[in-house]
């Protein structure tokens, strides 16, 4: 299982991803979920992935080829014609595999996010669904998430906001959205790879990877559970008196 | 969809259901999904349920029948006897539904809770499949959930404690976790039930039916959000400072 997000707030981006993969539970391994490809100064895009990693990993590899070839999310003018060239990939992985997982009873399922900026437009947040087809997070709703979405979501819900919430806050939203992933579900686990893309800097220079037992990470699970367990005993008392 | 869960700890039981029903988006009603049998004095039990209303239904209508004869759940001796006719009624309906639900390509997918207490046993939960097999709540796993139930979980993953957790902080997440719920699922809604059990009352005597604009129910959402956005800010910072 996966888990990654991107959250677009009025001050930047931030992208975050597990890096667990698993065929079956006797062959978990950790994989890189969260791609880049940036000309400074220029652009700054993000992918991250779900779904089957064999063909997530030949989505990444056709978006790379054309990249570095000056092509494909090289070239593109604005964020939305890139969004549309990451789901021509994702479309041309699927004819070449899809009727074989079919054919076995497997779905063709990559799921993918795509953020970024290109200079002289706002930064963008996209899911490209398997089907090709581009979504587009919005002022209402400034999150999207692939994988295992519902356990990390709440906590989205009630505190990301596109005009309110700092790039910091996003970050610390999206380690415990990803935090709360990792203790309800074990296939989605660190190390974990944090972005942080503030408008207008053009390049990634804020990224970092959590390993399991990172300091920082550790320190912030256990403030969490501490905090949420002290507010818990905060609140109103919910007295049902004996109505006899 | 449904979400109803049960809390086991030292000091009793806490149930609480959403009572939303829907038959596709045009048909959304309200009914009660929480019920109880008690002979006070000697024993108090309660079943929620999820799945397919109209089979739920006759699971219920099956046990009420039984126990208002004396017979079922008014005589069986232990709770994990209780479970098993719990179980019996589940595949008494199955035998009744299934076949015409699968010839149309429904499943048949009535999941229970059944907890409460006999005089001379300590309270127990337990969880009832569709295949009518019964699961029980243990001190290491002390809530079990029905229907929607991930949004709802991870509050309780990092609160509930079997030996630590008061009823009374039992009850408060019990309504966070299903707020959560209602918050990320709009097919999840109020009124909520909410029964509190504190062990060897053998009686119901603390339920109370939460409306949507509920005072107590409002105040403790408006706190929990403000209380969850504000412990973000105070987590550690998350620096990362640019590398180049």
């Amino acid at each position: 299982m996966t888990y990654c997000l991107g959250i677009l707030t009025k001050d930047g981006i931030v992208m975050a991803a597990d890096s667990r993969t698993n065929a079956g539970n006797d062959q978990v391994n950790t994989t890189r979920k969260l791609f880049t490809f940036t000309k400074p100064g220029e652009r700054a895009m993000f992918v991250a992935c779900s779904g089957s990693l064999s063909c997530a990993q030949s989505v990444i590899t056709l978006l790379r080829r054309s990249f570095d070839s000056g092509e494909g999310l090289a070239s593109c003018e604005n964020m939305y014609d890139g969004a549309r060239l990451v789901g021509e990939a994702v479309r041309s992985v699927a004819k070449l595999d899809r009727d074989h997982l079919e054919r076995d009873s497997m779905n063709f399922n990559v799921t993918l996010l795509f953020a970024g900026q290109i200079k002289g437009e706002p930064p963008q947040l996209y899911m490209i669904y398997p089907q090709g087809n581009p979504l587009r997070a919005t002022e209402d709703a400034p999150f999207l998430q692939i994988g295992e979405v519902k356990y990390g979501r709440p906590i989205l819900d009630r505190g990301v906001r596109f005009e309110k919430t700092s790039l910091q806050d996003a970050a610390r939203y999206a380690l415990i959205s990803l935090d709360s992933t990792m203790k309800s579900n074990v296939t989605v686990g660190p190390p974990i790879d944090l972005l942080m893309y503030p408008t207008n800097e053009l390049d990634v220079k804020r990224r970092r990877r959590f390993e399991p037992e990172d300091p920082l990470l550790n320190d912030i699970r256990q403030r969490w559970d501490r905090l949420l367990r002290d507010a818990v005993t905060t609140l109103p008392m919910i007295n049902l008196i004996p109505e006899g």
